[in-house]
């Protein structure tokens, strides 16, 4: 893609709106505009990154056997008051009355709507087990929408269910998601921990959350690798260290960590809570009707690409891991109006992109300066700098956004080092 | 995947509450599921069917030069009340009052959203033309919602938007669109014609809509192809037969047919009717300000879907164009009890897969009716026969959808053939 003919509308400027590093980023990056409190758009630079981490997910969810469907975001109120949560949930649902007088709920979440389908479709235990997961947009209205896309009152979830025949299956199936949830945040380049939590308004016996380390988090854990414990602190730092020391053992105590985190995953078993309530059932082995044990298991799709800027910026803007980078290089041609300067920048792009690598040419007539600064702003990973005194010495110059490493090479080298680099 | 794992509900009966082909045949493959009125799931099978359509828009969009975002769903009431849409739409765009009292209506269509976005980015002339586009819900309460997905109150839509300064570029953006939607239209599979329409709630000077052609369509066409003529019917056959007759050439009326179509697409010119409106300018050369130049270009595509069946489709089930099944090919073990059979069909199976072929397996233990019924029934293109008396003469059977063509053959020709075929 050139630069030019891009709509990824950078700003100099952190905007007064914004108060961490994410959401100022994603705004000045052109990534992301708001359209009213907790409602954000996705411009393409934004967009490009959410259907990376959106591959990722797909991906695993797959392997482990989960089948991707795609349910509505208008739910009867009916269905939820079968289980209650039409009250329950209040006045965090969005609501919509058609021309008809019937009530809707704007979807926040879909244990109601699949635990219909499922019931109305499986009724024998030999259709047992079945994954089923969705990405989609849900709608809560939070009380205080805020940091941007990382609490919104739209937002974009990976949903999925599982329906055992019995807890030894959901054991399992919940095992598979909880490993496929390590690998997805592995691929996303995330520094996370697992943590056993509170279910909330979803429910049922046992959940974990996935948390992702970084200094802005809205909660916090304490966490020890050597000893592989990790638990949610609820208390400001000092008392609730005190309290959970004594629970820890002493080695423990000594390599004990705390951490702001940002939740990214949770995975509920959810027993029979909602198979009870809506006579969701199965006929068994011996034809007894058997209510569905159910697992739940979310990813906030949109949260996680805000997760990666928290955990991965520095002053000049973005540094993204190269699996979930918009781009895996941009090239600088530092003069265009240099011929010789454009053409090399111009044949190496169009190699680039013939060898299949997602290549940006910053074609734009700026300065130099312009162009470092929104190359580092938007954070691709390798910058390939083509400047005229660099070809008076028959050189480029390849740039790592990570670590600032620096390799200057001909033309034929820059080009396998770069596939190299991208591949590493 | 292996049918006994798939959740791929199949239903023998035609349901009663479904009038035409598409309609029967998407709830009898257990491709989607009614929520409520105009509201459906799309099941696993149903959501790879829509997720091909979509990645064949987006490929032909991306290469006509527009850029993919992501809009909200949840629009303010104040940017519609710009346009004075927001009294014109009335009931059919459903409504939300969010905690704090303010009101949103759940997008119907983004001309509002997008423009607002433009306004704010793009100051100059030396910006212009942007052309973005998403893959969104849109939500329509309809008076009368039915045949299925065909006219849902819940449904997909890919939208764009150009921006030009000028009519000139506003025509070639608009030629490049209709170009875009000829290529899409054609790797669907369809037989369709090009139309100049109606604007309705859309607004704008001019419009087209992309019809294909099908028994069961809601509108009509005459169309002549030796003159490349057609035209909307907007009186039952006869008498608009005559009306039209008068406006063509003699040559052309010999030729001409009439044909009831189902409308996937519709491009309009727009001009300054949104732009003008919402106060959305650039300055240009002169340093002057002046309105966007505005096309939109919609699709619907979970509609695509529905079309596609009612254009393709036979007494046995869906009969789907290569381009856009969910599978390439379907590996029918006719007696999974006998070991030769099953294990043929296995490897079969672990081979064509490992070809990057997209690959069912009828694993279940069913009589070999119910197998040929069920993938006539989903209509792969392919189906791969392994049975006792084929492997005592050392022979497979591959069988076509489409033609009912037979092919007798080893295991080892048969895996080229498959190939080739596919291919083709």
């Amino acid at each position: 893609m050139r630069l030019s003919q891009s709509f990824i509308p950078t700003m100099k400027e952190i905007p007064s709106e914004a108060q961490i590093p994410s959401h100022q980023l994603m705004l000045r990056a052109g990534m992301i505009r708001k359209l009213s409190s907790g409602v954000y758009e996705f411009l393409p630079l934004g967009y490009m990154v959410l259907k990376k981490v959106e591959q990722i997910i797909r991906e695993e969810m797959n392997a482990a056997g989960a089948q991707e469907l795609l349910l509505p975001a208008l739910h009867p109120k009916e269905l939820w008051e079968e289980t209650g949560r039409w009250e329950i949930y209040g006045e965090e649902m969005m609501k919509v009355i058609d021309r008809n007088k019937r009530q809707f709920g704007l979807g926040p979440t879909h244990e109601e709507v699949i635990t219909d389908l499922v019931r109305k479709e499986v009724k024998s235990y030999r259709q047992l087990p079945v994954i089923l997961y969705q990405f989609q947009t849900k709608f809560r209205d939070e009380i205080r929408p805020r940091f941007g896309i990382m609490r919104g009152r739209e937002f974009i979830m990976k949903d999925c269910y599982s329906f055992d025949k019995d807890e030894a299956g959901l054991k399992i199936n919940y095992q598979k998601m909880v490993q496929a949830y390590k690998n997805i945040f592995t691929r996303c380049g995330f520094d996370f921990r697992m943590v056993q939590a509170d279910s909330g308004n979803i429910g049922g016996n046992l959940s974990h959350e996935f948390m992702v380390l970084a200094n802005t988090g809205e909660e916090a854990i304490y966490y020890c690798d050597a000893c592989q414990v990790t638990m949610k602190a609820k208390e400001p730092e000092g008392a609730a260290a005190e309290t959970i020391e004594k629970q820890l053992c002493p080695s423990c105590q000594k390599e004990m960590k705390y951490s702001r985190v940002i939740e990214v995953g949770h995975t509920f078993n959810l027993g029979t809570k909602y198979s009870a309530k809506m006579n969701a059932t199965y006929l068994d082995e011996k034809g007894e009707s058997q209510p569905y044990i159910m697992g739940c298991y979310g990813i906030g799709v949109s949260r996680i690409v805000a997760a990666a800027i928290e955990q991965s910026h520095d002053a000049n803007g973005i540094i993204w891991p190269k699996q979930i980078s918009p781009y895996q290089a941009i090239v600088l041609p530092l003069d265009v109006t240099n011929e010789q300067v454009k053409n090399t920048a111009e044949d190496l792009y169009a190699r680039l992109k013939g060898q299949g690598i997602e290549v940006l040419l910053d074609d734009r007539d700026e300065r130099a300066g312009v162009k470092f600064k929104d190359a580092d702003l938007i954070g691709i990973p390798v910058k390939v700098v083509v400047s005229t005194r660099g070809l008076a010495e028959g050189k480029i110059e390849i740039k790592l956004r990570q670590t600032g490493e620096v390799f200057k090479l001909s033309v034929a080298e820059a080009l396998s080092k770069i596939t190299e680099l991208i591949q590493v």
